[in-house]
């Protein structure tokens, strides 16, 4: 062992046919089964199986267009909520990450689901904290428009604030069922809370006794100035799209910094990259294997992605000329961001740049035998570029399965993987690290 | 078999010590496991081996005071919703409510919500729709105040209207997963959402593909004239707190009546009327254990509890003189109804009726032999005061283990027991009838 840490792997789900690949779909070997519960289950148990530290399930409210539909883009058919709960009971160890936007509803509602999920997974609960980015989400949310992204993330602030006060409201107060003496809640200790902010307040007593983590572990994925500095200030585990190593590690730099700005230790922030891993018995199967998938991507669902994450119909725009006519400003500025940079490094034109979004959002598409993946990630690893991997997948559960089964036993065997112990909160198991030698 | 319908039988639930009855959880065979998820899925089989047609899960945000806290009144501790989860993934046939306001949220996230639980339990969800009664839950979900009830209705009404939208958008629509073609969703049947109310308003897609339902089982429990025309429109099941049987039969004419009026056949509507059942090997025992755990009922608890119903300081009050110094409004017509009806026609002091209150609500406590409480409810049920029974427990799981050995195999024989197919949704179940001899 010559890492002081442990690289962290969490999987990236979504209710729908696309997590980030909009052809893993396709796959002949991938699995459609995204409205039987017990596929969630059968995943999450396979990652926790396979040594994953967690997974998470994405998502979004409404789709913008049919087209990302009929093509089975990045849509989520469920509310990941109840999944949340039945993946829970099918696993003991894994971390469970949710995601829930603070735009929308009073923050009483998620403190409460989030306490509940984190009592019912005995303590491996996150929050994947999202503004929302786009407009359709607002409408169908009995809103006009969203909110600007300033106001968003001002609001997220309060309702993390408040929500953090449920959380600790409870003071020692627990829940004692003495039948005797008749107190069910010994209450000496439970304080109301009381807020008054700009956007939310509430007053009143939080109803839910403290879970396993007090808190559910903050994720976050937000990349713009607002959302660096929310991640900074609350997150734990930060999901980014970086195209290559020396993207990946002025983010990480840039990240740790704003943490300590805020007087935690950098290592209370776990940064994973996303990567998209491809493995084959050999280099060339590997790479038959990319561009295959890659070959099955549509013209139509890659422009579809990109007008919802950027809110920008490329249609309009040169296609083979350089991506550089694509505006500064975008719906998500970590898609404009990935986009434009990794167009900018491969010299692409805005039609490859586009296509090459719908794969892995430009993030990296990791090709090779098992050895050859691991070597890639141990480097993103070593060289200070993450913490460690929000794995998407190429066929559904196939990439889960192969990564577990090739890769795993490989960084295993090199001392990077965490080996887990039962019965540990998922914030506890995300700060261990390997003893010292 | 003389009768031509069913008798229906559905559980009471909540996720604290207390369901009416607020001594239950002081009885020494009761579990206090109400933060084990496990606890819950065991309760949901042992309903539904135990020919319960279904179970649902009562709620309230938050409590008002901490003596109801402290004494183990009427609170929920967790959020209802990732429970029924669970309790679905643990059973095949039980009918599954879940309580959800109106009154705080946009609707598409309830609608979403329910859709996903719907396919999860394979079309055997209820909703139980509440429009929240008490300003104490007002503050903790960010706002100043309740509306007011008709207020607070007309949203229901609304929610209700875009919530069937929402869920009939599809049209037909549907996943067909078409690797080939690349076609994820056949959307061409499927209408944007486009609704403009006083309330609330909402336009564009509704992401989730139509549960085995198409909606959940609607059911609704309001009994102030607001409430029961809401009932009247959308509800299949209602759930009353009637003090006798000639209390039951006007509000279950009444409510025919009223579902007539809406061009409703009146047997679309399931009128559950609330019991709590107390079994003995004698009717000796059974008034003994009458005895025993109404004598548990504290006078705190018993205050506290007609303060969260009523929103009335009972102490201040002259307590042993009959109960009409109580208002005529109050915050739970339902709870005020019962409580001025039972206290008259036992001509109970008013510190004899909210003791009364905290045991069963003031409902029947059907007592006796499992012979006599069986003739006891075939007397309300062919009397048309129900077409069937909320069931509360004075101890948990006690009651429902000791009336699904004892009285429901009575009731079999007497041919009032749906004997169920699998795979039937919850509405298709409750409008089941015996076949005709």
């Amino acid at each position: 062992m010559t890492s002081d840490r442990y690289m962290r792997f969490v999987a990236m789900l979504m209710t729908g046919p696309t997590q980030h690949h909009t052809a893993a779909w396709r796959h002949p070997e991938s699995v459609n089964a995204q409205l039987d519960p017990q596929w969630w289950q059968e995943i999450a148990r396979t990652l926790e199986r396979g040594s994953f530290d967690g997974l998470f399930l994405a998502d979004t409210l409404t789709f913008g267009n049919t087209a990302i539909a009929d093509k089975g883009g990045q849509i989520a058919l469920l509310d990941p909520l109840p999944l949340i709960a039945l993946m829970a009971q099918a696993t003991s160890r894994i971390g469970l990450g949710v995601t829930v936007s603070t735009t929308f509803v009073p923050p009483y509602g998620i403190a409460r689901s989030l306490s509940t999920l984190d009592i019912i997974s005995g303590g491996r609960l996150a929050w994947n904290v999202v503004t929302s980015w786009n407009d359709v989400e607002a409408k169908v949310m009995s809103q006009e428009s969203l909110p600007p992204r300033e106001a968003r993330y001002q609001r997220a602030h309060e309702i993390l604030e408040l929500c953090m006060e449920f959380w600790s409201s409870w003071n020692g107060a627990r829940v004692v069922a003495d039948k005797e003496a008749g107190h069910f809640i010994d209450t000496s200790a439970l304080s109301p809370v009381a807020f008054e902010g700009e956007y939310v307040s509430a007053s009143g007593y939080y109803s839910t006794p403290p879970s396993p983590q007090g808190h559910p572990v903050i994720m976050q994925a937000g990349s713009s100035a607002a959302g660096r500095d929310f991640a900074a200030r609350w997150a734990e585990l930060v999901f980014t799209l970086q195209h290559d190593l020396e993207d990946m590690q002025a983010f990480y730099a840039e990240m740790k910094e704003r943490v300590a700005a805020y007087g935690r230790a950098p290592e209370e922030l776990s940064i994973l990259t996303s990567v998209d891993p491809i493995i084959g018995e050999t280099t060339e199967i590997a790479r038959e294997k990319q561009a295959y998938i890659n070959s099955l991507v549509e013209w139509d669902v890659a422009v579809a992605t990109v007008k919802n994450h950027l809110g920008v119909d490329v249609s309009d725009l040169p296609l083979d000329e350089p991506a550089d006519a694509l505006p500064d400003e975008a719906l998500s500025i970590g898609a404009l961001d990935v986009l434009v940079k990794g167009a900018r490094r491969e010299k692409l034109t805005l039609r490859e740049a586009v296509f090459r979004y719908a794969t892995s959002d430009l993030t990296p598409q990791v090709v090779g035998t098992p050895e050859e993946v691991a070597d890639q990630l141990e480097e993103y690893f070593r060289g200070d570029g993450c913490d460690g991997f929000i794995v998407t997948p190429t066929q559904m559960p196939g990439t889960f399965e192969a990564f577990t089964r090739s890769v795993m036993p490989i960084l295993q065997r090199r001392g990077f993987i965490d080996p887990g112990v039962n019965g540990r909160t998922f914030r506890q198991h995300l700060r261990a690290a390997p003893a010292a030698h």
